[in-house]
């Protein structure tokens, strides 16, 4: 079976794997404190243009969620999220866990607007009691989204002023960050990110490392002991090194970028094929993640050969999956599968449009 | 600069490495459920005699603690632990934060005993009130010990027995587990441990791997929905091969015994010249750890070429530190400090013993 | 000013500040162990013919809500909720805080049904990874709703039905439990909830009581240990007998029906002034909260001399208002409200209806 | 039986059952937003000579400690504690559960030092990883302590100074403040604490009322978003009044110090006839609570007619009791107790005293 279903099928980038062993016996301090986080840091600071950044890094991205937010709220204080946000459908309630409500917005294609927050917001602020309600201080959002789609310049910028406006941080979840940045049609850099967000991270599980995220703090109320959240939530490795050195690694020469543009361009071939068989998407999305419609008969054909993820199913004979590609997505197994795709919507005599409501 | 300061200044055992490369491109599924994971589960399953026991892999010590304690710990109930026990000196107030009273008792070269145990037991039902204190549910003990000490059988089976007959879970932290289980006079061995224990774990970080502790469980009570703590903690990688695969390579011909039985054997050189050269110990360790007490300007010289970590100061002549071997340790290394620590004693015509009352 | 906008503007039925009296000089053990909770306790578990439950006093709703899911949940597990519930909009996130999610589902007049439980629990049991995302395990109601409605007892009966299949504790708010007994209509008794909830609460703060919740609960599981979760979170008073004499004076012979009846008919007047007046209704309550929708000008009228809460603004012409009536409700006050509502409304030409869809 | 063994054995001081009575059809808003709270509050910030500190009112010691130091702390803040300090020992571990470690020191006679505080402080700061263990930010201390004893006003402006010195808040537990205030030899006042310390509060519960404890608040920085704390935390009483109505009373003409008066004169006459018969203390209060050392026989007559509490077997023959008086100590009753001590003891040939050590 040829995976599509996600992106972390893999181990890491052979790069990673090498930089590795060539280190191996280097003897460094331990909890982050080495050469490698160091070095790592630096890079990822020049690369975001933000020199009183910190940087800091954890293992995955629940982690890193349920640590920044313990570091941005007070107890009775909440996070505004996208319904779709992964903190509030894909962590087992972690947010909670950690003392928070998770105020939830309903999303267009995994995207809220300024405009809401705003008015979530107000609504706290005017209440007779806004005591007896979670008071909102962090905005989370997701670039790329859950759906693969993307957040413009303008969009953020908009979303920063609210939270100026409302004295909110804004936190943005980079798991799959490197995918955004080399889109088409993306506005956004990772210096731009540094400029609008308190805090932010750029997502290594997901895009060539073995596991890890970075996270950057461009904001000193949230530098300040964040070392204590990471060690008391389990974030600090004790051998930080193995973070340090994939990380380096993938910032030292654009690997990062390289790798997520490949992923991205794999899934673009894709997307092409879904379009020319006829069939339409969940969203539009321009990253390595797609979610077309298939007929279910189409579906069954293909996986025979394939690993989709089933996101739901639109009506009995329709089904939305995600299909995935990553650094590691071979050409040839996107080719073989875009002439599947071709080859079976041909053979039906149908469209296969649906029209669909997302609910 | 040579360090003897812990036992995670390198990387990892080498074939750990050639495990990883060689597996690279196996596409496998995510958050643990890989044919890598299985098979480290399943040797050491074998290994610990318990078929029944469920294995599950976590990043570090931290968490590994936080996470069984949340499984094992209703709100109102607490841990008991010796006072220098990990998770109350060294984890940032990590239980507390999971909402747990850490119960702690005083303790004997980093040991408590069984009777210890059934009194604070005894002490908390036979209270007028017992709801209110934290009711006594857990008894958490490391092996071996922060100081490098070993229980033995005899004694963990009569904390056993307190166990039972109060109804408390029995948890042993194994960061270092090998050193124990190879630790010359030592009595106890995995399947002891599976056969005493209702859930312990075995170090992987401290012994040959990049990172991750194999927790086992054997009480079905805490297997139900272990894996929802792990998500909800950021306990899972998306990655998890990246622990199954080391785990594997660790346990499947031995690699993991014969490292630690490799540490002791350096260390208990160290200790054999430390006692030459008339050092006394913090206390008796027979592990990869050692607590010399050295005179500062002995100390002061040793330095120059090696790090150590101070445990603490004795008198204003005298301090403690620990010496701390690896899988890693080089044979060369251990012979030029053991020479020197001879050598430089030799110079000293007054004895080095102190006596010493630890706090 | 006469004030309608809640049930809790006074103080205590005279009764029971008698009751307070006349007891005041007796001296009791503390902290509920005392005469007066004892028969309290015998009272209610009569009257709800449960002699096996059993029966704690807390001080108010928030507190009973957060101890009780508090009993009822792990860390990882969820209370179902409609989105107006008590829980989820009015309490401070307090129900986070104690780490926990808050699955919400929509609501028709307060209401939610076996169904949308049993979807919930069939969505989270067929996802291929249930444990990245909260566990149900108790569902939350209040009878009567926020918005005064009622569940009937086939309701009920289905929804215990759906709990008992997916192995949920039903748990129900009963602040203004009073008010819902009596009301004309209702067919639900303190018996049928000790049969259908594994935990209930009757309130006395807004029916009669200084303050005052007693919850009951029949399931033995939630029962173990239960006064460690009320002192662990501050709910036992030391001087518990306050509560107990309160509960008694209520429960003794019937005086807890009788004030909630008084306020269920004075609430009736009001509405039957509303409807006369042609004023539509949020929703169709029998209960001592209405919720009706008044023109803005004769709002303004009316609030020269009365207090309203504003539930909402319907358009820029109407309001939602609750009228809340209570134990202490003078009759010669509705009869004043109610002759300047009809007088008011004749006093306009035009219809006060209004197309309103809820949000 | 007459109670000795506490200071909550009866309701409350007559005068607050009339002013309860004499209020209770006056109409007020809800949750503390009543003219009753605001004249306590008033009159309470007055006595305290700090106009710009706020007065809340919350039910009992519990919930008033775990919701200030929720306030206090960030999650991986710590506070320190006398070991003997009830937040440690007697409140089922409610500060854990709200995230936090308890850091404990030896007491003397209940009591911490400055000295003691700067010591945990530099010991924190000087780690080499302070983020590996909670983080010191607030000292708590009782007044009265939990043994009855008295810290002066030189003790605790040292204390204030290491605070200062180490940026921690200091916060003191006030469940016997009267007793404290009104106690032979104190030399501190409402005004000395409002200027020392940055929240305290002021028991009722323990000193004539039904329950209340009004917590006073300096440091602005505690001040902000309180509320929030309390409501989330089920610490906001629907008919706040009852607390306002209650405190406006204790204090509006010295009612609460006349009371407190009481009780250490009534303690004063019980601790000179034990002192008389030859019986040595745990520790020498001069407050409500005596705690004198017992033979076993003579207590045990004692106990046919009155109830103690017991504090801990000292030897095979002896046992430190608890003796308490209250608001509501009868003289005769002190009178009867006296003459019988007395009594009994002469009956005795040999001393009473022991030698024992506080352990």
């Amino acid at each position: 079976m040829i995976r599509f279903n996600c992106d972390y099928s893999e181990g890491a980038h052979p790069r990673i794997l090498e930089k590795l062993a060539q280190t191996n016996f280097e003897q460094t301090g331990g909890y982050g404190n080495d050469p490698f986080c160091r070095q790592a840091a630096e890079l990822i600071k020049q690369q975001c243009k933000a020199p009183q950044a910190e940087v800091h890094f954890l293992c995955g991205g629940t982690q890193a969620n349920l640590i920044v937010l313990a570091a941005c709220l007070r107890p009775y204080q909440s996070v505004i999220s996208p319904v779709s946000g992964h903190i509030n459908v894909h962590e087992a309630g972690a947010i909670e866990a950690t003392g928070h409500h998770v105020e939830t917005l309903p999303e267009t294609d995994g995207k809220i607007t300024a405009d809401q927050i705003a008015r979530v917001c107000k609504a706290h602020w005017e209440d007779e009691n806004p005591e007896f309600s979670p008071q909102p201080k962090t905005v989370y959002l997701s670039f790329p989204t859950e759906y693969g789609t993307l957040y413009t310049k303008e969009e953020l910028q908009a979303i920063r002023r609210v939270c100026d406006d409302n004295n909110l941080f804004l936190f943005i979840d980079g798991a799959r960050l490197g995918y955004g940045l080399t889109a088409p049609g993306n506005d956004i850099t990772l210096a731009d990110l540094a400029a609008l967000c308190d805090v932010f991270y750029i997502g290594g599980t997901k895009i060539g490392a073995l596991l890890g995220e970075a996270v950057v703090i461009t904001n000193p109320k949230l530098q300040k002991d964040f070392r204590y959240f990471m060690k008391q939530r389990g974030g600090i490795l004790a051998k930080g090194r193995l973070l340090g050195i994939q990380f380096s690694t993938l910032f030292e020469d654009g690997l990062y970028l390289e790798l997520a543009k490949h992923a991205n361009d794999m899934a673009a071939l894709i997307k092409k094929a879904c379009q020319e068989a006829g069939f339409v998407f969940l969203c539009d999305s321009s990253t390595n993640q797609q979610f077309p419609i298939l007929p279910n008969d189409i579906l069954a054909e293909l996986e025979q050969t394939y690993v989709f993820s089933h996101i739901k199913s639109i009506d009995h004979k329709h089904t939305a999956i995600r299909i995935c590609t990553s650094w590691a997505t071979r050409p040839e197994d996107v080719e073989q599968l875009t002439a599947e795709l071709v080859k079976l919507s041909k053979g039906k005599n149908a469209t296969h449009r649906v029209s669909f409501i997302k609910q």
